[in-house]
């Protein structure tokens, strides 16, 4: 799957992962009010308006970019229906070609982290017959517990060919509380980025890792240092854009061939119909709008990258 | 809640709460069968042996703890059926009185965090309604993403009086690969232990605070340490039993009245019709094998109380 992965982004000339995070305030009003009429204002409507919105989400955007992130607390927070609209989000992610990573940041002791590593990535037994629950390609892991909490998504990643991107740096302000404190003179996310490529030389694709990191977009200049520890490690990059990471930060999480990161946008490109930039399209084509977006985040980005993506 | 969980755990001198991780094999053939003749060897097949078996588990200790444990993970490997399966369990502990803290480990950027403390303690708005999606009266937090990662779940826990436990020192071989590593001559789990205290002191309930600590029967010199930085902080301590945490251990995690520490057992408890010890209560009375586990499990804890508990 990071083949497949790093294939689809050269193709495109789009290093892009859409975030389908449908905060119910970015659905407008008509969409909401149909599932409503359907379900009424219930955790099933609300499930129903996310599942309508994300459809038409994917439609415009499919063809642009390799990648979607739905992010699970947006789903969870609605319960067993909101669940149920993040499997029918996967599914059909999948279904149009795109890779989903399912960012869940789950992380547990090795057991535990053995059934969300089944879960999400691989398959359940019963009895006689198997399933995949979720079915993801990649999913998001929480480090904090060290090797054997991570240890099981690694050997599902294996059997499965599939993926796991590991918590190194995040994007959010307190961030550096824990993980910027200095270990024998280093910060802890260069001790955790160290050990991702380590775990990463066990499970190697053609060019990149299985074991890929996480590193937002706000914080530069540890990108920079991160991509030289890490350098067969794929980057997923949270944070550009509404969260505050520009484009011109992002070149140092590139390798010199332009490889070897995705970015992450959520709310700027599935709310973009709420933007004043946007704001032409109107609610009702948000869908158009959302592929716009992700068109300029597109054009935004390959300016910034280093010229070896121009192959 | 934290008070009301403190006083159950004094009124039935039982620091122990019951972890709810029905791995399939700990279900007897007879309940796995009956659920399979329903539902076949489905998702929902499993889903339903679990509901079964976790309605007798709890018929059986709910008069003797105060409190269940059910790992989410071990639901969610069985897609949305476990799901359903874990909200279920959720519902009907707390028809039984049992005080339900949800082993969910989640953690995120503020926004992200905000929606999992909305699904599992608090209640979410859809429309003119308002819904609990899961209903849990405690959760597990991770605390990688520092403040503005646990905020969120603070925030909830004020507004709908129910608690948090922050993963401070985990009880698997490996947490000490990043949290025993040493900042300024410290290991971080003490750092993260004072900022849980910190945390704590904004959100007091009568002699604990809302926001809990995780730390592992495994380590009991650093259980020692850590309840001496986190003095108001109710300690949930998983490990013991199975993970290899003896009761002579758990001595250090109590304040001298006897409080301050809560000790977690799942497979010892809920499996324990499949020891050697139990083995005499046979296949299909395993309620009743739990129910003597139990109360052996709160004698053993009992015997290295701190003697204040005898008040």
């Amino acid at each position: 799957m990071i083949d497949r992965l790093t294939k689809r982004i050269k193709e495109l000339k789009a290093p892009v992962v859409v975030g389908l995070d449908p905060m119910l305030p970015y659905i407008p009003a008509q969409v909401r009010e149909t599932a409503f009429r359907e379900h009424g204002e219930t955790l099933k409507g609300a499930a129903a308006a996310i599942e309508e919105f994300n459809r038409t989400i994917v439609d415009a955007i499919c063809d642009l970019v390799p990648a979607v992130k739905p992010q699970i607390a947006m789903y969870e927070q609605f319960g067993l229906a909101g669940m149920a609209a993040y499997k029918q989000t996967v599914d059909y992610c999948r279904d149009k070609g795109l890779i989903v990573i399912g960012d869940i940041k789950r992380g547990d002791i090795g057991s535990t982290s053995s059934a969300y590593a089944r879960a999400h990535l691989g398959h359940v037994q019963v009895g006689q017959n198997t399933f995949a629950p979720f079915g993801e390609d990649f999913c998001t892991v929480n480090p904090y517990l060290g090797t054997d909490g991570v240890q099981p998504f690694i050997d599902v990643c294996k059997a499965e060919k599939k993926g796991i991107f590991v918590l190194v740096k995040t994007s959010n302000p307190s961030s550096g509380e824990f993980q910027d404190r200095l270990i024998d003179g280093r910060p802890l996310y260069e001790w955790v980025g160290e050990k991702v490529a380590a775990w990463g030389e066990t499970a190697m694709g053609e060019e990149y890792s299985y074991v890929g990191a996480v590193v937002g977009a706000t914080y530069p200049k540890m990108g920079e240092i991160l991509r030289r520890l890490m350098p067969r490690t794929l980057i997923l990059v949270p944070g550009y854009g509404a969260q505050g990471g520009t484009a011109d930060g992002l070149a140092p999480y590139f390798n010199e061939d332009g490889s070897g990161a995705i970015v992450n946008s959520s709310r700027g490109i599935i709310a973009a119909w709420k933007e004043e930039k946007y704001a032409a399209f109107g609610e009702r084509r948000y869908g158009e709008a959302a592929r716009q977006a992700a068109a300029d985040m597109i054009a935004d980005i390959r300016r910034v990258m280093p010229s070896g993506s121009d192959r």
